[in-house]
């Protein structure tokens, strides 16, 4: 199963929490043992897993990301975005979750968020989730 | 192959090296081409794949997260544990390692550690084993 | 498929661009729909999926892991080379990328990169190329 997500994020730095969608997608896919992996196609954008149940926790994520990549070091890219990069570079843009009894398994504070780091932007999520093969 | 390790970790930061258990693990499965991929279900833990001969270098890790993600900046997440949340996404809760002839398959210098960053907890780590699909 | 890379790399720290030695050895590889995992067996060194078009990018990358991790601080690890362990932590040892209809797919400005942080050396990327479950 391959799919892309679409995802609007709003400012631009924003975690958007997708884990129902992908959960969604899961549930709707022939999947019954297997893994879901996820991949951001972007350069100043990733993916991050951690507690999506208190918004303070993501607020904290961006800030300390923001204090360990400042805006105004002396950066050689023009763009002007070079602080998206290497935040989409510490947080990764490839990530994997368990599939379980035809359902995503993740821990009970875990959620799942595409991190934008250069927004506001339309951002795309890839899908791919397998059985495993001892099950085919 | 699906398992789930338990781990109890010893202090609030707390490097663990799970190499030798999960080895044994995989020597038990059936696999004999594949992929173990590892996840932490926590959101202030991950696992860490790095040197695991001399210990000092699981020492200086914990040092410069700790400089990096300093205990006291003005996070807004009221249970005062924001550092071990951002550490568990620098380092990542999902790895994976190769299997081949039945064994992981990891460079000379590597070993695999539960990070630990808001202990002493009792922890897990799951661990799906997984046959190349070509070998099905 | 299983095959290893040798990359040379040419100063202490360097991002070398393996995209396209990767990219080819895919598209030799039987893999019509699959994943294309990448794993650094080494301690001192890391994979990174970011930018490839704007030289610049990968200097900044580096700049600022420079800055996160500074050379003088009060490490314990005696061979000197601590920073480079922990940068290797935090760019990543294991990535992957989908592989589709034969190719690498990738977003349009990412590139895979080998990140020595602890050159010059002689290294290795170990690839492992696996048909979904699902089509074999």
């Amino acid at each position: 199963m391959f799919i892309k997500l679409d995802i609007q994020t709003r400012a631009k730095v924003d975690l958007i929490d997708i884990t129902q969608r992908i959960g969604e997608a899961i549930e709707e896919a022939n999947i019954s043992e297997g893994i879901c992996f996820l991949y951001c196609p972007h350069t100043t954008a990733g993916i991050v897993l951690n507690e999506n149940w208190d918004p303070t926790v993501e607020n904290d994520i961006a800030m300390v990301l923001g204090r360990m990549v400042p805006d105004n070091l002396a950066y050689g890219h023009s763009e002007g975005n070079s602080p998206a990069h290497i935040k989409s570079v510490l947080v990764g843009t490839d990530h994997f979750i368990f599939v379980r009894s035809g359902k995503l398994e993740m821990g009970q504070w875990q959620g799942i968020f595409l991190a934008e780091f250069d927004g506001p932007h339309h951002r795309s999520i890839w899908i791919k989730a397998v059985n495993d093969a001892d099950a085919c």
